[in-house]
């Protein structure tokens, strides 16, 4: 947390702690008071400061609360700061533990893959092929959890964890933080000559429990999120040239790839497959959650960096050439809720 | 939580699940995805929804919070609801453990009376009739946790906790839930005849332990806190007409009077004797946590709850007469971070 946080004042020309009016911390660890420490250690005495719980959507909620603060007129600039240990009491759904046996993740996601497979005839290739794509794009990372490439065979053969899921089909928990700060139109042109604009915010809960969900071929708070970040925006899919979506499991990113709109129903599959052969870096260019490994409270926010630096044009290795309109989608919970961002440079 | 929630639809003709936008949850416990969860016992599908933890202030912070998402135009109408348990992990300073002996809170309000004795002369019998006020009050609420009347003396021969602290100076932590909704100015009049209006917000964290505050007879935070909540609003203390403040501690109450601006630096102690001996409940006329209980998520809210009440006129055997303008002053921690807000009908 103080890692990421130092790395964004080194990276911030004049910002002075003092210039710091919230400090928003992201997180599903059970730690106190959280935010008012990360601010004492950080040399910060911020007006507002609180932790922001949401479980794997945190990230996005707290950029999202920390944007309201500064539209309302409440504050000028916001650092968010997200962090999470590899064993985080959010990893397991607790809450819904009513439910038996389905209280790992890889149960929904099983579900999910197993009614996509019945209506579209999705193969567990085509879910290797996102996991390849993923840890492939995450080798250009120098913050990814994965270092190393693995072929879709080695994806397919890799433990089998359900009848429908093998061990890389799914995205670590892991240790890490990221941080990010939000402005003021008018302030954060002192502080950078390349600024990137949120444009479009779409937020929505289904419900907490995924057995609301009574469609299992769609992310019905993607969908929803996804309309409300597009309105906002006044943008499509079809103008989005690089996107950080949720994929805790191969087939998040497929359902996802479908819901905001990158491809048809039942043809996200062959979209994936197409990028992963021709190398197309647009979804998940950091490797996504698969490849660069999934600290709860982190991901949001890091996944946030990344569209940053790419409409920045900082993306180093990962650049996608002339990226101007971004999107990040972050969930929680089997997509019970989601977050959409637009942003644009 | 839930029958907090229930009660608040009750109270609010023609409020329907669907009109919700935001669900915040407020709370130190250590459950998980809280606001999803409530939103889904609820029938609430919101946009927006996630908890709030800043320990005691937690309540106070979820409201501003609501407040912004209202002004930035991303959410109409709000639920805001704060709940806690008796054995809450909030109620132990867990984080300050590297302080030793300071984990608990009586020592932190030990030092803060300690040093208000030895600057301003402040007793034992001072601090005991904030307790007997308090407590005085509380018998005519409904909702507080302790239902009878301490005599001074009562309060002064109660058990000794430390040299200076006897238990009847102490609020209790316990189990408790709060909610209240917040809308936009053309919304809120759809729904009641009497709106209660946000005109001032001050938040401050100096730290998060307390040895940052230097002078141990004043709470940094209140000031910094109540100084930007009346600027907001145009307003000072001798505008106010009904307060709910902070008083984890009765030290906490007459530290509080003087840095709001209701009495002068040392004076406080002969304010609250004044109120006390002629039954003027103008300073937390619902017990305060001294006769209501703390359950530290929930505080902020109740208080916030009690001031909308007076200033509608509703607040029934505990009424101001012509209540206009209000205060609620929620802190977090030995007052490391405050919250100051000015309601007004």
């Amino acid at each position: 947390m103080l890692l990421a946080t130092k790395s964004l004042f080194e990276n911030t020309k004049n910002l002075a702690q003092k210039d710091i009016d919230v400090v928003l911390t992201s997180t599903s660890d059970n730690s106190k008071y959280l935010a008012s420490i990360v601010s004492e250690l950080a040399g910060i005495s911020p007006k507002i400061s609180h932790s922001v719980e949401s479980l794997c959507n945190s990230g996005a909620n707290s950029v999202v609360s920390a944007f309201a603060y500064i539209a309302a007129g409440l504050a000028d600039i916001a650092l968010v700061v997200g962090a999470e240990r590899f064993d985080s009491p959010g990893r397991i759904l607790e809450w819904d533990r009513s439910r038996g046996e389905y209280k790992h993740p890889i149960y929904w996601s099983s579900m999910f893959t197993k009614a996509h497979m019945r209506k579209y005839g999705t193969t567990k290739e085509d879910l290797a092929i996102v996991s390849a794509k993923n840890h492939k794009n995450a080798t250009a990372n120098p913050y990814a959890y994965f270092e190393k490439e693995y072929s879709v065979d080695e994806v397919m053969q890799s433990k089998n964890l359900t009848e429908e899921i093998r061990l890389l089909d799914c995205s670590l928990p892991c240790s890490g933080s990221a941080a990010i700060l939000l402005a003021s139109e008018e302030t954060a042109k002192k502080y950078t000559s390349c600024p990137v604009w949120i444009t479009g915010i779409g937020e929505k809960t289904i419900s907490a429990g995924f057995t609301k969900n009574t469609d299992l071929t769609t992310m019905q708070s993607t969908t929803h999120a996804a309309t409300d970040a597009y309105k906002m925006s006044k943008m499509q899919a079809s103008n989005v040239d690089v996107a950080e979506i949720h994929d805790a499991f191969t087939i998040c990113e497929i359902i996802e790839l479908e819901d905001l709109g990158f491809a048809k129903k039942g043809e996200a599959s062959r979209y994936a497959r197409i990028c992963y052969e021709t190398q197309d870096r647009k979804i998940n260019p950091r490797g996504g959650l698969i490849g660069s490994g999934h600290p709860l409270g982190a991901t949001g926010i890091a996944q946030i960096a990344e569209i940053c630096q790419q409409l920045q044009g900082k993306a180093e290795k990962r650049q996608i050439e002339g990226a101007k309109v971004g999107l990040v989608q972050n969930m929680s919970a089997a997509a019970t809720s989601s977050t959409v961002l637009i942003l644009q440079s």
